[in-house]
C-alpha cells in the first residue's frame, strides 16, 4: 500500500538513513539527472553514502554537472536504507533497475508528473511544480541543507531544461523565485547557459536546415509539416537524435498553430511528432493514429509510406484546425 | 548641468507633473518599448496625460503590448511638464525628436546603459540592471503604483527581450525576482512567450538554413564563419532584417568560441557581425576593421569583395583564438 507523505517526512526519512540510492527515469533528461545529482551531492555533504543509479550513460549535454554521482550498476550500495525514484513515478520507467529498487528497505518517489498508479512505499507528487528540481530544492530547504554551488548548479540545470529556460507554460512565479535563490547561492549562470544552449551539434543544425527546406505550410498558414528521412540523415552525417528539435523550430513559424514532423525510422515505420502553439490539441490527433501525449506535445508511430503518412497527418491537422478556427482556412 | 537623482526623486517629479512625454531610443527594442509603454500606462492610471514619442513605428513583434501609447509626432502634448528618455542616455539616439525633448519643462533620463555624457536635467542610470524594465518596475513600486496586468506584461516583455529570456549574462537574481512578481501580477506568460519566441518569420528560417549550408568551421572547431549574400536573400524572398539572428545560431555550434557572419549590403559593402561565447573578445577584432561593440558581441563594415573579407576576418579570428588557446589549434 503506497502512502502519500510530505516533503518534511521524506526529509526525516533521508536524515535517518545512511545509504541512499537514487533512481532517475530511463532516457533521463536534465530535470531527472539534475534533481538526482543535487540530492546525491547534498546527502553526501550530510555524511551519507549516496549514488544515482542510471539506466544508461547520461546524455553528453548534462555531463558537466554529474561529477561522480552516476553509476551504471548498483553493487556500490547493497541493501540500501532508502531507494528513491526522482522525477519518475512509474515502475516501467526504471525498467531493468526495479530489482535493485525493491532491495531498498524503504522505497520512495518524488515527482511532478501525474501517474495513474504509483509504486513503492511512500510518494510525494506535486504536479504544479515546473520541474522535480523545484521539489528537490524545497526538500533540501526543509532538511536545513546548505545549498552548495554544485547543488545549486544541478538544480538550475534541472529547472532550466524542464521549463525551456522559463519559456514553457509550466513556469510559475515560484520557478523564478527558486532560480533567484539558486543564483544567489552562486551558480555560474553563463557557464550553464553556454553548456545547455550554446552547445549545438553541427549535425543538428544541418538536419534542421534540410527539414526547413522541405517544410510545407498549409491550412491557410496555420499548419506546418516536414519530414526527416533516412537519406536526409545520411547526407547530413546525422543520427535520429539530431532531429529531435526540428519539431520546435517548425512550430515556432509565425502563424502556425499545429506542426508535425515525420521521421523515417530504421524499421521503415514513421514516427510522427506533433506540437500545438496556443489552442490546438495534438493529443487528440495523435490518439487517432494510436499515439498520445500532452495537449501541446504529442506523437504517434505509423506503419505506412512516408508520403501516405504525410497526407493522412495533414488531413487530420486540417480537420482539427477547421474545428478551432472554422472551415474556410 | 545634468544632475544624478534617485528613483524616488524621479517618482516625485512624475507625481507632481500632469503631462509627460516618454522617449525610447531609435530602432526601439523590446526593452525600450516595453519600459515606455509600462510607464505610460501607469502614469495614465494616475490620471496624467502620457504618450510615448517613437522615432519609427514599433517593430511588429512588439505590437501586442503597445496599445494606443505610441505616437509618431509630439503634437498631442504641447510643452510637456516632463520629457523623459527611457532606455536611452544619448542625445543622438533620439535624433529627429530632440526639439520636442527640449520643449519639456523638465528633462529626465532613465537607463541601464553606461554612456560617456548624459543630457537633459536629471538622470538615473543603473548599469547593473539587466533591463530598463527592471528600473521602471522599481520606479513604479517607489511611486506606490498598482502593477496592472498590461503594465506587468509590458515589463515582462522588456525584461525577457533584453535578457534573451533569462539566458544572457546580465540576468541577475533580481531579474528573476521581478519576473516572479510580474507573473504574480497576472501576466499571460504563455501568450507573451508565443508572441516573442514562437512567431518566427518563415523567411528568417529559410535564410538561416541557407547560411548554415554555407557555414565553415575552422581553427580546430573554435571558429565559425558564414555569409548572407544578396542572392541568398533573393532566393529566400527575404530582407536583411531576416538575417539578424543567423550570427547567434552560428555561435551556438558546439565547440565554437568565435563566430562571424558576413552580410552583403545593398551598397556592396560587407557588414560583419561577430560573437564570442565564453572567453573570446570580439570587440578587439571588430576594432581592427574600424568597428566596435561589446566583448561578446561586436561588428564592423568593410569595403571589399565578400570572399576577401571572409579571408581577412577568418585570419583575424584564427589569430585571436591562437592567443586564447595557443597556436596549434
Amino acid at each position: 500500500m503506497i502512502k502519500n507523505i510530505s516533503l518534511k517526512e521524506i526529509g526525516k526519512k533521508l536524515q535517518d538513513a545512511q545509504s541512499i540510492l537514487l533512481f532517475p527515469h530511463e532516457n533521463a533528461d536534465g530535470d531527472a539527472i539534475g534533481s538526482c545529482v543535487a540530492l546525491c551531492l547534498s546527502l553526501r555533504e550530510m555524511g551519507k553514502d549516496a549514488f544515482v543509479l542510471v539506466g544508461e550513460e547520461p546524455a553528453d549535454f548534462i555531463s558537466f554537472i554529474t561529477g561522480d554521482c552516476c553509476i551504471g550498476d548498483g553493487s556500490k550500495i547493497n541493501n540500501p536504507d532508502i531507494c528513491m525514484c526522482v522525477d519518475c513515478g512509474e515502475e516501467k520507467r526504471i525498467s531493468g533497475r526495479e530489482d535493485k529498487y525493491y532491495s531498498g528497505k524503504i522505497r520512495l518517489t518524488l515527482d511532478h508528473h501525474v501517474t495513474e498508479a504509483g509504486f513503492g512505499d511512500f510518494f510525494y507528487v506535486d504536479e504544479n511544480a515546473a520541474a522535480t528540481g523545484e521539489l528537490v530544492y524545497e526538500l533540501l530547504k526543509e532538511m536545513g541543507a546548505e545549498i552548495t554551488v554544485p547543488v545549486a548548479e544541478a538544480l538550475y540545470v534541472a529547472i532550466s531544461t524542464d521549463t525551456g529556460n522559463f519559456k514553457y507554460s509550466n513556469t510559475s512565479p515560484k520557478t523564478h523565485i527558486i532560480a533567484a535563490e539558486l543564483m544567489e547561492a552562486g551558480v555560474d549562470h553563463n557557464r550553464i547557459m553556454v553548456e545547455l544552449y550554446q552547445n549545438v551539434d553541427i549535425r543538428q543544425l544541418k538536419i534542421r536546415s534540410a527539414a526547413f527546406a522541405r517544410a510545407e505550410i498549409f491550412a491557410g498558414g496555420k499548419g506546418a509539416i516536414t519530414c526527416v528521412t533516412r537519406r536526409m540523415l545520411e547526407e547530413a552525417g546525422a543520427r535520429q537524435e539530431h532531429a529531435e528539435t526540428v519539431i520546435d523550430s517548425i512550430r515556432d513559424i509565425s502563424g502556425v498553430e499545429i506542426a508535425a514532423v515525420l521521421k523515417e525510422r530504421d524499421d521503415n515505420k514513421i514516427k510522427v511528432s506533433l506540437r500545438a502553439k496556443s489552442c490546438g490539441k495534438v493529443n487528440d490527433i495523435a490518439g487517432r493514429f494510436g499515439g498520445g501525449g500532452h495537449v501541446k506535445a504529442a506523437g504517434c508511430t505509423v506503419d505506412m509510406e512516408i508520403s501516405e503518412a504525410a497526407e493522412k497527418i495533414k488531413a487530420a491537422i486540417t480537420e482539427s484546425l477547421a474545428l478551432l478556427f472554422g472551415g474556410n482556412e
